[in-house]
């Protein structure tokens, strides 16, 4: 199921070609995945995401397989089932092992629960918390 | 707001405060924040839910900044604020820079965009992410 | 804060007027609690959400303190903190104790964690659970 | 995968046949969709789900292909595959171009992004803001 | 799709191999569904997870099949398909009836209703609910 | 509350500076409200998030105030309260009236329960739905 087509390589754009080209360049693989197929039909928002993502998860201060964890855990709380499937990929691809991925789930599994119960109960942010 | 009390050490059943001294020997602190004085009116859930973020929580595979920035991740994901207000805090506490803070931030709204994104485009997910 | 005024009594339309005099004859009280007030600036939404709330929540097959609980539920995994408070109240209102409280508290935790570890793991739904 | 299992026509009782009548008469045409189908087992919430939408979602303010893009974006941002499969080709049929249609996604996209950002920020409302 | 393999009884490492006999055991049943199947590559988890839900689900205050209807108003709000069909499934064994199904649903959507609109609307607590 | 301080203009590094400039040109007043001043930390998120809202925001082929109002209806789905404050004030600045207010609450709102009602059922997308 799909609410639009997913395009082939024959069926971009020039725009969308060069951002294809730019994803297939900055993974070293020919694959490029269904998500982007779909994006594909909007040149705009798939180079100015794609630019994003590539910003956001290239280099920083956090290990890449520690950003493509914190990807999965808000796409887990989103519900997003592409998004589990593909992170998940995308981090073992950059060395999570399966202890990191089991404890990864382990902690999305206690701070929901925790996330609730505090919201069940109303609890106060106590004033040591404020920062702002 | 609160839908319950938060019970002073005073008003505590004998199976909460051994919770809370149990909190307080863990963390070497005296300061026992809303959440617990608000789950302290069920000592058994108390109990099991202090036992299970102590578990999880405690030392693993990963860092143990990395993980309250999963629990940030989900917080955010729930949209729960004491959860994020704490969950901050501790981070901080257990090392988190700014940098770090900062780049976490931006991959949750990332990560929220694509989940979102993906979501109204119904793109399959990809046979290669296929594990099971 | 809020996006729109509350309105008093005395600014309400003559068919927002008779909505909120089902209201209090329904309840047997005189408060009108605020979400009333600001959906008062719409008199056929009032009335439209007001008649379903009471066809939905009034005498059915499940016991009236019940439904409040499962109101609660849905409202906690919503994160709407006035729904929280004001369905706590009506669920005590109706009989609910601090038992039958904390054991939907804990439940709603539990359900939320099990939720989100499926969701990371992509289990797939089981033939047998399919009714369809 | 389904809980319930869905009626065919057959086996609707005279309160969902009647429904189901209007529902065809209302959008001329003969298609009933399976969410309609599923929740026939209920004719009391069929007819009263089926009149609510059809008010809210017939001629008002707006026009009705935005009424439709609204929804998706609720859909969207609920995680409903089918409503976003369902109402996207109903925002098709009222009009919705495929130029609206991404710059839908790409705000919904952006919405999404922002709303984690301040969120996970928990920067507190600016006073002029607040209506109420 | 998955994101870990499903393990059958032979690939169970004897922590997981106990924890499926207890399963068995409680719920006086030969068979295991997925989620445990998945969750079972950590034993650890998966032995927490277990005892949890057996505690939190089993003898309380509360009827079991309320308990399960609970449960399901939740992973409806999350959007957690398994978990509805799964926990849809136990509340009919524990004696859930149709006519009690179909009020749940009623609730789950008429507070899911009323969750968006207090918030689109931003209406402050009123203090009467305040417990705090 | 919140999680970092807000930036006074005095704080501002040149960076930030240069996009509070532009935030005051484009939208025309010397009014900076608190998200952008909490995420002024991020000179380099504040830069990408502004020129993307900028982007997506600005002229296309929908209405300015239907972006608005489709920007809270995301807003209100995910509980943001800070959002659905802002895009109200900006959604009114650009031209909604209270009664397409009105109408886009109750949108929201019966999106929500038949999203909700939909999900409990579990009913298949029906095949005419897919396009992918």
């Amino acid at each position: 199921m799909a609410t639009v087509r997913l395009l082939s390589d024959e069926e971009l754009s020039p725009e969308a070609q060069a951002v294809f080209a730019d994803i297939r360049a900055t993974r070293q693989s020919d694959f490029v995945n269904n998500f982007w197929r779909a994006l594909a039909h909007d040149p705009a928002t798939l180079k100015r995401t794609w630019e994003s993502v590539k910003e956001v998860m290239g280099p920083g201060v956090l290990d890449p397989k520690v950003k493509e964890m914190i990807y999965i855990a808000v796409s887990v709380a989103h519900g997003c089932g592409y998004c589990i499937h593909s992170h998940t990929a995308s981090a073992r691809a950059k060395g999570m092992t399966d202890a990191e991925h089991r404890e990864l789930l382990a902690i999305i599994g206690m701070a929901s629960e925790t996330n609730r119960l505090v919201t069940a109960l109303g609890a106060p942010i106590d004033d040591v918390y404020d920062i702002g």
